[in-house]
């Protein structure tokens, strides 16, 4: 089964589609995957312009089929977890693996990624996409998961008003994710079109213009950029909570004195658990194939890359084999 | 009972000693307390160089005697809550009224301040002193009550370590404050000689060359600097928390990757309830009075401030009547 595959590879910012990289070998505890489908993420974009320095197979959303692993897995259908890790440090110890001190992270932290014909991931990071949920959708497993972890950082009911600002990919997630908790949400953004995907679920969307300071309990920033922050932190109510959900490739200025005087609090949100980013998607209440924008092949993925970098693009997916 | 008194009054960013300021008169519900004692705050250092718009007479750490007022508080020695609210607000109806949308802030927001003969005070912002607490003493109640907030905002256990950034007032307090917990306190700062008081309480301290990146389960942050915040930041652990209780005059730039990727928290955090502080006045287990460093009458107020201003002065205290 060893041979060589194509992949789209990262070096010093350099992405380049190569056809001669060897296919994984399957590790103790370790799954060998042929992906199905791919999704290309901002961070993705970001690893491109240098914003933390990994060279590798660049991808992390992914859906594939099990082709060597464990018997009761093969053939299986599957998605990933992007965190491996090494289930013995500090972290891992006290059940917080995505912070294991030595954890590798698929197409990000020394781990080759999902831009392939193939991946290797341990066992114990796959879930089984349930037959009712498409590839399609199951891609959108893992920036789900990503936006639903907020639900388990910051405590949100339906008596709170809670502002997403901005409607990129992880933003219109990052509503639907929030209002399954029965809060009210307003989803702000600058793309019309965009927004409609969310007004089409039935959550309230806007604009900037449209925000009272002071009058949010929890307010989400997916824009990655200082203005999205300063709106998120002026619409805060006195103990408010940011999210700060989006990776952000440089320094941000904030009003400090604000923070403190009225003891707003940020809190950082990485990565979820897949368990019920998956329920959700076969639950049906969340819609996410509207937000696919583009697809190429494995072949065309520098386009996609491209595709995916021009401002205002949803969602771009890679399809393999 | 009406008359004039003398305060530090300040406009325009200029602080005069007046002489002919209205003593106030009783408001209902209010106390007029003559001041025997005040401490000088970096708030108030701030307040000069217009950290906030405010005019009128400064300072806000106090301690006093009730000449004016109900029949059972009239002669009692006392300490008073600085904010002042409306009692019917959003955040009076929730019980948290140090956010009051219409409060009035003791020498800060739109009321009065204690560097003067008289203030006046709602009753309900009244605390008697006990009477083992010397008046120096209680002057700290205050800014003590500030720093004991943090426990009411972050948990904090004997398990964790916590590093307080700062060798200033506030870092004195805070540090013991957060000892009282039974935690493992790191206190760091650049001045030996204001170390060596918490030395003398058994506190661990160092520089901040001592630290080991990503060690500590909390660090506050008592610089009010942009320097003593990247500190803080950098000895978190993943998912750490880094509380705000410095007021900041500027703007703050921080590496918000850093706090997506590791999942940090910042909290902001103002003031705090007085009866947790005197208790721990009363209790003998804090050491407030070798930080006084300086007494002035308040006919020298200004030399006061400015003694206050030099760089590396701990407290400063102003003697009344």
């Amino acid at each position: 089964m060893t041979g060589l595959m194509n992949g789209l590879w990262l070096h010093d910012r350099q992405l380049s589609l190569q056809s001669d990289i060897p296919k994984p070998e399957p590790k103790p505890g370790e799954a060998i995957v042929k992906v199905l489908r791919a999704g290309v993420c901002n961070t993705d974009l970001e690893l491109t312009r240098g914003y933390y320095p990994y060279s590798g197979i660049l991808g992390h959303e992914f859906v594939g089929v099990v082709e060597e692993g464990p018997a009761e897995w093969l053939n299986q259908r599957v998605v990933g977890e992007i965190n491996a890790s090494c289930g013995t440090c500090e972290f891992c110890q006290k059940g917080i693996r995505t912070h294991c001190l030595d954890r590798t992270v698929l197409g990000i932290v020394n781990r080759n990624g999902a831009f392939a014909d193939y991946l290797s991931l341990p066992i114990a990071n796959l879930h089984p996409v349930p037959a009712s949920v498409s590839t399609d959708a199951a891609t959108f497993t893992e920036p789900l998961a990503a936006a639903l972890a907020i639900l388990t950082q910051v405590e949100i009911t339906p008596n709170h008003r809670v502002l997403i600002v901005g409607d990129g990919k992880l933003g219109l997630l990052v509503a639907q994710a929030i209002a399954t908790t029965g809060c009210e949400v307003l989803a702000i953004g600058r793309h019309a079109s965009k927004l409609q995907l969310l007004k089409d679920c039935g959550i309230q969307t806007g604009f900037a213009s449209d925000i009272k300071a002071g009058s949010f309990d929890v307010a989400v920033e997916c824009t990655g950029n200082p203005a999205g922050f300063a709106i998120a932190l002026d619409a805060l109510k006195a103990r408010g909570t940011l999210v700060l959900k989006s990776t952000y490739a440089g320094k941000l200025t904030l009003d400090a004195a604000r923070i403190v005087v009225d003891e707003i609090k940020l809190v950082g949100s990485r990565c979820g658990a897949f368990g019920p980013a998956l329920t959700l998607l076969e639950s049906g209440k969340v819609s996410v194939l509207p937000m696919v924008q583009a697809r190429f092949e494995l072949q065309d993925g520098l386009a996609a890359i491209d595709r995916a970098s021009q401002k205002g693009t949803l969602k771009v997916l890679l399809e393999m084999g």
